[in-house]
C-alpha cells in the first residue's frame, strides 16, 4: 500500500548542539553554526556534509536548524536548507516568514543552495541568504547543484532577498574536502 | 522550544480517490489523475490547485501521489510535486528512483514545476516529467514559478530526463482558472 505520511526528524544530537538563546550578531557567527552542524552531521554519521539555520535578524537567535538527511532518511528532498526552512515555518506556524508581524529572517547555509533549495528559500519569505562554501567547492567533490544561473540570483535580488556569499568560505569548504577524504558517498539523483 | 520533527500527511480523501491498481498507459491517462487530484484538493478545501503523481513506467501504476499542502500545513515546501516525490521515495525506501533494480519512473504534474520542484525532480531520479498547465497558465492567476529558464530544461535533457509539456493542458488550466474565480488564495513567499 502506498504511504500517505512522512515523518522528518532531526538527529538527537542537534538540539544539544545548538545554543538556542545565544545571539549571533555577525554573519560570521551565524555561519559558524551552519558549518558546525555540517561537520557534526558527518562525524555523527547522520548525513551529508551540509548544515543550515534560519535566524531571526532582530533577536539574532536561531529559529530552526537543518542538516542533510538524504541518505539517512532515504529522501532526496531533505537537504539541510529544506529541513531548516520547513522547521522554521512549523515553529512559527506560518508558511511564509515574511508574514505581517514577523521579524525578518535569514537562511544561513554552509554551501550555496542547489536549484531546489534556491526555489524553496524564495517561497519561504526569508529576506537574506548567507552562504559559506561555493558551488565550485561542492562541484569539486562531485555534488551537482543543478540549474542555478546568474539569472537565478538576479531573481532573488529582484524580490528583495539580500545575498552574502563566501562567508567563512575556507572553513565551510574544509568540511566538504574532509568528507571526500573520508570517502563519503556522493549522492546525486 | 524550536521543533525537531515534522509530520506530513495527505488529506484522508486522497487514498480513496486513487485507483492504485489501475494501469495508466498513456500520458493523458496519467495526467487525468494529476488534474483530478488538483481539482479535488480545491473542492475538498485541503490546499491549492495543484496535483501530482509518480508513476512506474513499466507497470504504469501510480507509486505515490501528492497535492499542494502549503496553506493547510503552513509549509511552503509542500508543493504537490514535492509531496509526491517524497512519498514515492519513502514507499520504495530509496532516495533515488533511479537506483539499480528499480523500474523507470515519471513525475506527472498538473502544472509545470517551479524552480524548487524542478530541482527536486532532478535529485529524485525520475526519468520523465509530464506537465499539464504551463508556467504562463500559472502566472496568469498570480502564481510565481521562480527562476526556471530554457537552460533549466536543457539541464534536465542533458541528464536524460524526458519532458512532455501541455498534456491535457486545457483541462489542467481550467482548474487554475476555476480557483481564481472562487477567490482562492495566491500564496507566494
Amino acid at each position: 500500500m502506498p504511504l500517505s505520511e512522512i515523518r522528518i526528524t532531526l538527529p538527537a544530537w542537534v538540539e544539544r548542539f545548538v545554543a538556542w538563546q545565544e545571539p549571533c550578531v555577525s554573519a560570521e557567527a551565524r555561519m559558524a553554526l551552519a558549518i558546525g552542524l555540517a561537520r557534526a552531521n558527518v562525524e555523527g554519521g547522520t548525513g551529508g556534509p551540509f548544515g543550515a539555520a534560519v535566524f531571526d535578524l532582530v533577536t539574532h537567535r536561531p529559529v530552526a536548524v537543518g542538516v542533510n538527511l538524504v541518505q539517512s532518511a532515504q529522501n532526496a528532498v531533505l537537504h539541510a536548507e529544506i529541513v531548516a526552512l520547513m522547521l522554521a515555518q512549523a515553529t512559527l506556524g506560518r508558511y511564509t516568514l515574511n508574514a505581517p508581524g514577523l521579524n525578518p529572517h535569514a537562511l544561513v547555509t554552509s554551501c550555496e543552495p542547489c536549484a531546489m533549495c534556491l526555489g524553496a528559500l524564495l517561497w519561504s519569505g526569508v529576506r537574506e541568504l548567507e552562504c559559506g562554501a561555493t558551488r565550485a567547492d561542492a562541484a569539486r567533490i562531485g555534488f551537482d547543484e543543478g540549474p542555478v544561473f546568474a539569472a537565478s540570483y538576479a531573481y532573488l535580488a529582484a524580490r528583495g532577498v539580500g545575498v552574502r556569499l563566501e562567508v567563512r568560505r575556507a572553513a565551510a569548504a574544509a568540511v566538504l574536502e574532509d568528507y571526500r577524504q573520508s570517502d563519503g558517498t556522493i549522492y546525486n539523483g
